[in-house]
């Protein structure tokens, strides 16, 4: 068994209204040193193999085509643990 | 300016209906050695201060008071780089 970590983020350049929110409010809350906030998505995932390599590949794969949108977005794959099988 | 990334993920127990969907979005596309997916929120916050341990006590109330639900989510707080005044 794999645990993996999938974050998904919006590439550079990209117009992030979630993130600009968010700032917008802690600053409000009176964080006035937040300059900036960029919001994306974080996920853990479980998986029934024990093949660290063929994992990351078949996550790639993952994320190309449903975890994240490659036009807008960047992902990163973490593979956390791996546990006795 | 310190870079800071907050993880919000659902507490052990609460029901992911979002990582659940993805999960089977997965299995049904070929993915089936994915035995289970939870879904949460990655944050990146650029801070205009140089002084790391009141940045972390400062996100740590960010959190509490508006990046997560502490009834239901855990976060997790990284200070990932430190760049020049």
């Amino acid at each position: 068994m794999i645990k993996a970590s999938v974050y998904v983020t919006l590439r550079p350049g990209v117009l992030d209204p979630q993130g600009e929110t968010i700032k917008s409010s802690l600053n409000d809350l009176g964080f006035s040193e937040v300059a900036g906030v960029r919001a994306g998505k974080y996920l853990e995932l479980d998986l029934d193999t024990d093949d660290v390599a063929a994992a990351r590949s078949r996550l790639d794969d993952m994320c190309g085509r449903l975890l994240s949108n490659p036009v807008i977005e960047d992902y990163t794959v973490e593979i956390e643990e791996r546990r006795g099988s």
